[in-house]
């Protein structure tokens, strides 16, 4: 993880291994909310890609996941009247229904997220190596 | 509506009364916004479950919620290939669809909404007993 | 592009010519950020609608903005079982399923955006002039 653009914006890198495919990064957001220090505040989480987008989801059940991408799959069928050449429309169309960002509170220190919560970082063109941009902030009261 | 993990972190509770369905907040948000003594800035309003989401819509008409509704479970049926045991997959992928944060600007110590906008919570494996955190902001210029 | 609502709360105006289209917003929004001085923080994009959204995804191929307009149409069929008399249900459902919020970081005065990226406004009931709210805010260490 470094720090990059600014003191406190973070970036780190996501390897992923299938075409599509939803990777718990709760870990690494984290670890740089930790870094930066941010007790009470919040925490943006940004992905700078356009065929991957970031959600939250249950990280109990890892056939939740698996679940959520054959739907987007299904929804999003591989073959259509795509124009886009490069073939990765339905990449394009499933990161613009997860979005590119997530904002989450940050309480001592923690990720203040439900019980069954987990930030997903979700592949739609994979595999590729994947870059995901972090910033925890203060809040003044 | 009380205060919890931070000082103006704040949670209330939305007690649903149906499998699926689309709850207006906006009252308890401008609430919210009022107990912070917010008058510029912004809000984010964040939901901790898996499944229920938050979305903004027309508070106007009752049916635009009602067709949402409806369409969201035509879109992700209620049969289907899933492999999640407990049953509820379509409402993980309906609130990865909708998303499980919204952010509004506060000026003049209001909600920043359009004509027609009104603050969601999203339903999808209800009833139940929910949970929504709300922190409104200072900005400083 | 006008200031609005707080002295820092931007408007502008985006005038659309078609009944669904994404319009490429990106250079107004970091003209907001110019117009702030905020050199780094974040910026949050607003669309105070209710059958338009806000998306990020690629603005190098034109095709796949309209591959995703498509898509979208083919997910929210015009005809339907739907109860709202406007007539206009279709485009509520789509402008849940982008979001009516972006937020992007800023660094050295400049949006944080991938390569690829483009800020979109979705418009889903158009032709219309409409209005987008930009706030970009600095972000103390």
């Amino acid at each position: 993880m470094g720090k990059s653009k600014g003191d406190m914006l973070q970036t780190f890198e996501v390897k992923t291994s299938a075409k599509t495919d939803l990777i718990d990064i709760t870990r690494f957001v984290q670890e740089a909310v930790r870094k930066a220090k941010v007790t009470d505040g919040i925490c943006i989480i940004f992905v700078p890609h356009t065929t991957a987008g970031i959600t939250i989801n249950e990280n109990a059940d890892p056939a939740v996941s698996r679940d959520i991408v054959m739907m987007f799959n299904k929804i999003v069928p591989n073959q259509g009247p795509y124009q886009h050449l490069e073939g990765n429309s339905p990449a394009h169309i499933k990161a613009s229904m997860t979005g590119f960002s997530q904002t989450v509170f940050v309480a001592s220190g923690k990720l203040v997220l439900g019980t069954w919560q987990g930030i997903f970082f979700c592949e739609f063109d994979g595999p590729r190596s994947r870059k995901v941009h972090v910033r925890a902030m203060k809040v003044e009261e």
